[in-house]
């Protein structure tokens, strides 16, 4: 075994929808209160995030690196504060670090390192929305983005509500915001009636919902949904 | 659309590791406070966990109604309570309620009535592992038991590795505890040695960890988890 860190690593969630602080853990409140190294994808979010939970900590005596968008965080850094036996924080922009974002990167370092590496409690859109879904929660899968142009579009949600037919599997994506009314079109065009369909939006948010109906029902009331984020949960 | 009733559903999560209120987010306290109907696995540990959040709390004169193992929910009294325009509580025996456990048939039920359902951010292992693993949070899919018996269970480990190398998909599943010894046993023989394994035990409890290593590196060192609740991730 490697172990070439006394460092640990703390996955910290932040709200979904701004400035939501009750979809906290009190655990994010403990540990922000301790943590003196931070990577995150935007420092000022971050020292805004940081401020709210604590008014009278001095921000100004933390450490931030940001994680840049095209180069990916900075890893040699990253080593050097896990060597040094730092608590790191990792933050991203939205929700729980790590699930779909440039956090699990430096993840992976830390794990290589034999560094600890603790999660947080926190929102997680694509839970939230299985929970009260009311579709399988025994077995489910997170497919990601849809494609954008068909054909190969049709032939993926095709084979989405298939799979989810075929093991009795649950089946979650998301779509850009702005495409969100687009998909949802298409899922009715090319889905059985029967098939469920759980649309969450706006989760954790005041007038957020989730709701599941056959594809039938939605057709015959096909709600504008906007450009809120949105996730999408199929069961054939 | 279908609006058959007043009421909503709040899924409740609790704890994972018993007593760690820390891991809760602050609006299970805040709605634990004001719900007056529950739906429950079992009766003592629901009380329990009221009280400890809520210590002037009357729970006397709350309603609970317990999932029975065998018959499960008492779907007529879901429909009466939500037509009634209660508030409804459903908390499961761990972690998030809707995800693996008979919550989820009243959530059926209740989006159905056209109910409004909110989920309320708390424990869940899975995601939590994957958090921490450092390995792709883009696509994942939760697979549930392995098959106990060979040859299914080499088939089925073989094959959710040659899954997530297809589609660079992580792969999440679980054993039963007593098991755990075993099913790491089993992994190490069957899979590649370069293929990642994260395991996590015992997540938010004291002593948990998530640890992600190659099958080789696993090999070198193979250690006794015992039977102490364990989430598998796999990554070819």
């Amino acid at each position: 075994m490697i172990h070439d860190s006394k460092g640990t690593v703390y996955m910290i969630p932040i709200p979904i929808a701004e400035g939501e602080l009750q979809s906290l853990s009190h655990e994010v409140t403990t540990y922000t209160g301790q943590i003196t190294h931070y990577f995150v994808e935007n420092i000022r979010t971050a020292r805004r995030f940081i401020r709210s939970l604590h008014a009278t900590l001095v921000i100004d005596s933390l450490h931030f690196s940001e994680i840049d968008k095209h180069t990916g965080p900075d890893i040699p850094l990253l080593r050097k504060w896990l060597k040094e036996g730092h608590a790191i924080g990792i933050m991203s922009e939205a929700g729980c670090p790590g699930i779909a974002d440039p956090g699990a990167e430096l993840v992976s370092i830390a794990q290589g390192m034999g560094a600890n590496v603790v999660p947080l409690v926190g929102p997680n859109s694509l839970i939230l929305a299985l929970m009260a879904s009311g579709l399988n929660g025994q077995s489910f899968c997170f497919a990601g983005y849809i494609p954008v142009k068909d054909p190969q579009r049709m032939k993926r949600i095709k084979e989405l509500e298939a799979i989810s037919q075929r093991d009795n599997q649950t089946q979650l994506f998301i779509e850009t915001p702005y495409r969100n009314d687009h998909l949802l079109a298409d899922l009715v065009k090319h889905c059985s009636g029967k098939t469920r369909l759980c649309i969450a939006q706006n989760i954790t948010a005041p007038g957020g919902y989730v709701k599941t109906k056959t594809i039938t029902e939605w057709s015959k009331a096909i709600p504008a949904m906007g450009k809120v984020p949105a996730v999408f949960l199929l069961l054939g």
